[in-house]
């Protein structure tokens, strides 16, 4: 199974969650972030067989599958909820422990990750925005940066986490 | 791969954590819980087919992998460094998707992954009791509640998540 994974996705539902995209300078001034409020984090890493033919299925199982939890308790997707995402480049989940270390064979090229990373955001876009409910509730989709420190503060209410190998 | 995992386990980086491990009465009162600062959340799930012998291999290559950024930038391992621990239980990492849903089939039955999650708990705090560096800094390893939701704030300086499975 393993050896086949394109992409990895780990998913941990929150109450609210704030991500740094841009840094302070040295002044410690002027950090910029987004922020989302109840709904899913999304945490993503591409492997170096990953390409655009398999976002769409991605898409549709992460915004389809039903982990998010209603008013009623009832388990919904996102979608239904309707929730918030933030989806998180994290290339380090394509890591193998190997003795001490941790060795990161196998990962896609950076610009090819760039491109899938952005293309996975546009298609959840896409969906959110084409989905009645989220409209009406204004729900948001906010993406990290490819290949910056993803410096993250998370409240939730039991994360709730899952690992998803496509 | 997939088919022979005992144990998954995820880790995230994080400058500080806080747990819920009792929740507040109707009247709001009463919350309790547990604090750390600098070091790793680590979730941890049992398989059915895990048990005591493998514990302590899963707890030396947890506390021994070069994941925490020191003060000069290097990575060291949790000992190292030192750092410390919050410990959740998150049997939600065995699921797999099917279709919409999540299926959990082949998770520990609750007595035992109780008295494995304890087990792993203290094989930890015995490591850490046993590092003069810890105990010079005075780190703390500390719980969740096997069976209880995990109501959870984070603050991360980058999650760095990794996702290894033994």
């Amino acid at each position: 199974m393993e050896s086949v994974t394109k992409v990895r996705v780990v998913i941990q539902q929150c109450l609210k969650a704030k991500l740094e995209v841009k840094p302070s300078d040295k002044d410690r001034n002027g950090s910029e972030y987004v922020e989302i409020g109840q709904g899913m984090v999304i945490f993503i890493c591409f492997k170096q067989n990953a390409s655009e033919d398999i976002l769409d299925k991605i898409v549709k199982s992460v915004l389809g599958v039903k982990l998010c939890e209603s008013k009623s308790g009832k388990l919904v997707s996102i979608l239904e909820l309707p929730g918030d995402m933030l989806i998180i480049p994290q290339a380090c989940l394509g890591g193998k422990m190997k003795g001490k270390a941790v060795q990161y064979h196998g990962l896609i090229e950076k610009d090819n990750g760039v491109k899938l990373y952005h293309s996975f955001v546009e298609l959840c876009q896409h969906m959110v925005s084409n989905n009645p409910k989220s409209i009406e509730m204004g729900t948001v989709v906010k993406n990290g940066i490819y290949g910056n420190r993803q410096v993250l503060c998370m409240d939730t209410n039991g994360p709730f986490t899952h690992v998803f190998d496509f």
